[in-house]
Formats: C-alpha cells, structure tokens, sequence
C-alpha cells in the first residue's frame, strides 16, 4: 500500500497525457463532461472538448460560445467539475477547480493573448460556429454554418470565449486495475504549495 | 423548421432507445456523467451505467453504494443532470431531473421491490463489490474482490442503493445533422401533464 505522498509537480498530469496518448485513436478521447451549477441552483453537465493545458501548467483550456448558459454559471458560481472517461483505457479523472471565464472584455492582456491563442489554434470550421445564431435560444431559420464566411487571418470574435480550469482535486480512477488515488491542491508544512496524494478505495 | 409541440408520452424516449441500439456494440455506450451539487456547494460528476428504465415509465435506474458521497449529495439535493455522449452516433442527452435514493431502509415496500429487482439484474461480480470496503475511504488494505463470496440467491446487502432519476427536461443534441431539440415536462392548457418539444439553435 501507497502511502499519502506530498509533491510539487501535478502527479495526475503525466497520468492524464499518457490516457490521452493510449486513447488517441478514438476522436472521442479528448471529450469530457463539465459540470457547473445552474442559475436556478441545479447540476448541469455538457460535453465540451479539451483544447490542451495553458503552457507550462496544468490548467485545463475550454473553448466555448459565450452565449451559452454555462458563462452564466460559471459567472455566479466559478467552480466546476470535470468527469472524463477513457473509454478504450477504462480510466476515469474527475477533475474539481475554479474556471476562469475568458471573453473579449477580459481586462488581462495575457488571457486575452491566450485566447486569441487557442482561437487561431482550433479550426476555420469549428470558429464558424461562433457566427451562428445564438446557441439555446428558439430555431427560427435552417441557416448553417455552411453559408457563413470567416476571414481565416481575422481574430476572435465577440462570442468566442476560453474557458480556463484551475484544478484543486483530482479523483483518478483505473477500472482494469482497480486502484483510485484522490490528488489534492494544498500547502505543505513550509506554506509551500504542493500536491498530495492518497491512494483511496474504488 | 418544426413549431413548438404538446405530447403526453415521452418523446424523447425513443431517441434515446435508438441511440442504445445504434451504440450498442460499445460497451460504454450505457455509461453516462451524473452531475450532482456536493456538500460544499461545488459541482460533482462521475460516470455512471444506465440500469434499463422502471417498467412502463421514463425513470432511468442506476445503482450505486450507499457509502458513496452522491447519497449525502443527493439527500441535500435532489435534482441531478445526466450527461449522456453516444460516441458513434454522435448525439447528446442531457437530462435533468429530480433523483429518488431507495437504499434498504426506504418506507415505500414497491420501491424496496424495485431495488431488489435490479439487485438480482446485476451480475453477481457486480454485486460483489458492494461487500468492498468503504468507496472514497483511505485504502488500508489490497484485498479485491476476489477474495469476496456472495451467495447468488441472497437480497441486496446494506451497501446496495438504487438511484431513480425522474426527468423534467431533456436537452438532445445530434452532431451529425446538427440538430437540437429541448424537451420540456409541463402542463397543457387542461392542466394535463405533457411534454413540450422546441427545436433550439445547437
């Protein structure tokens, strides 16, 4: 048995690359589910797709259209959970923190960097979506993305938002070997921030 | 484009049961993401397996431990919202709804029924691990499963809950036509409970 360890580094990280790599034959594999509080006090959870770390972090990058209900949420209430399953590895993260909700107005000029960052990094198709009509509000044309046109050099637009996860807790599960281990953000006894780690029952 | 609809059965339903047979030769593909609001007010979410549905109904089963922090999570709250991903299909239902926790100490004697029967719908090696050690606890020990026997036959033991969640909305997404439609658990005009349909901008 594993006792409870303390490091720096995020331990989960390693084991977060390594699920992606052996999963990424199946398009899938970069698909989780996050989950926020709704504005009436109720869970909702939505599939969104991972688009890489911030460089040199372990903060977890989110695109999405800031016209949805969960830039509300996550405006009344900044924490989050992600639960990602892999499903060729049979491994489970549930990843807890704070999101950062990024958009146009952002007063920081480096999250604003960063978003331009991860806009030009996702596909002319996929910032298409962007221009379409708001997401969750009444169908009222067939219109698709089809018939927008986007300048690829321009940069991103108003309903571009990036989302930034923060992780606090990490519950990694392995359903082939059984074994779960619970990482936590805290301090040390120096005051030095640091991961610990516990291996806990499945 | 579809107008708003009235409807008394589900609609959804048959969406969904197509999008288990289309899946089917996934075995992920009856797993899903149960969003609930932790003790601390934070989102939770893990994966879930979907138990079948309770007979004549559109309540979706699910079994878990009763050791579980869900359980206390759901007796603070009880609304939860169902994240399910159809990886082949590409379709999405989110589904929220209010959670009924039926462990062995429930007062209403159909719904203790209804827990035993999806006790003995289980495989044995499923129910298993309910005689494991607490879930989320610090591992004291290496023991598994195997080293468990439980007599076939024999009820479900203490550890064993049954969650039956009662949708109220049902948010469905298709990736490949790009179509979305919300449904809606409501009261006609009469005052007859019904379900209202509307397609949404994806």
């Amino acid at each position: 048995m594993a006792a409870s360890v303390t490091v720096t580094a995020a331990p989960w990280k390693q084991l977060l690359i390594n699920a992606l790599a052996s999963n990424s034959h199946l398009k899938h594999s970069s698909y989780f589910q996050l989950a926020t509080i709704g504005s009436d006090g109720r869970p909702s959870n939505r599939t969104v797709v991972f688009r890489g770390f911030v460089e040199n972090s372990d903060k977890i990058q989110i695109n999405t259209d800031s016209r949805t209900r969960k830039i509300e949420e996550l405006k009344q209430c900044s924490f989050s959970e992600i639960c990602w399953y892999f499903t060729d590895s049979w491994e489970q993260f549930r990843i807890n923190g704070r999101v950062d909700v990024i958009d146009g107005s952002h007063f920081d000029p480096v999250k604003l960097q960063l978003r331009e960052k991860s806009w030009f990094a996702s596909s002319v198709r996929s910032r298409l979506q962007y221009l379409g009509p708001n997401p969750g509000l009444p169908c009222l044309s067939e219109q698709t993305s089809d018939e927008l046109f986007l300048d690829p050099s321009a940069g991103p637009v108003a309903a571009f938002c990036l989302l930034v996860l923060d992780p606090q807790q990490v519950d990694y599960l392995n359903l082939k070997s059984s074994q779960r281990t619970m990482y936590t953000f805290g301090q040390n006894v120096n005051g030095e921030n640091c991961w610990n780690s516990e291996r806990i029952n499945p």
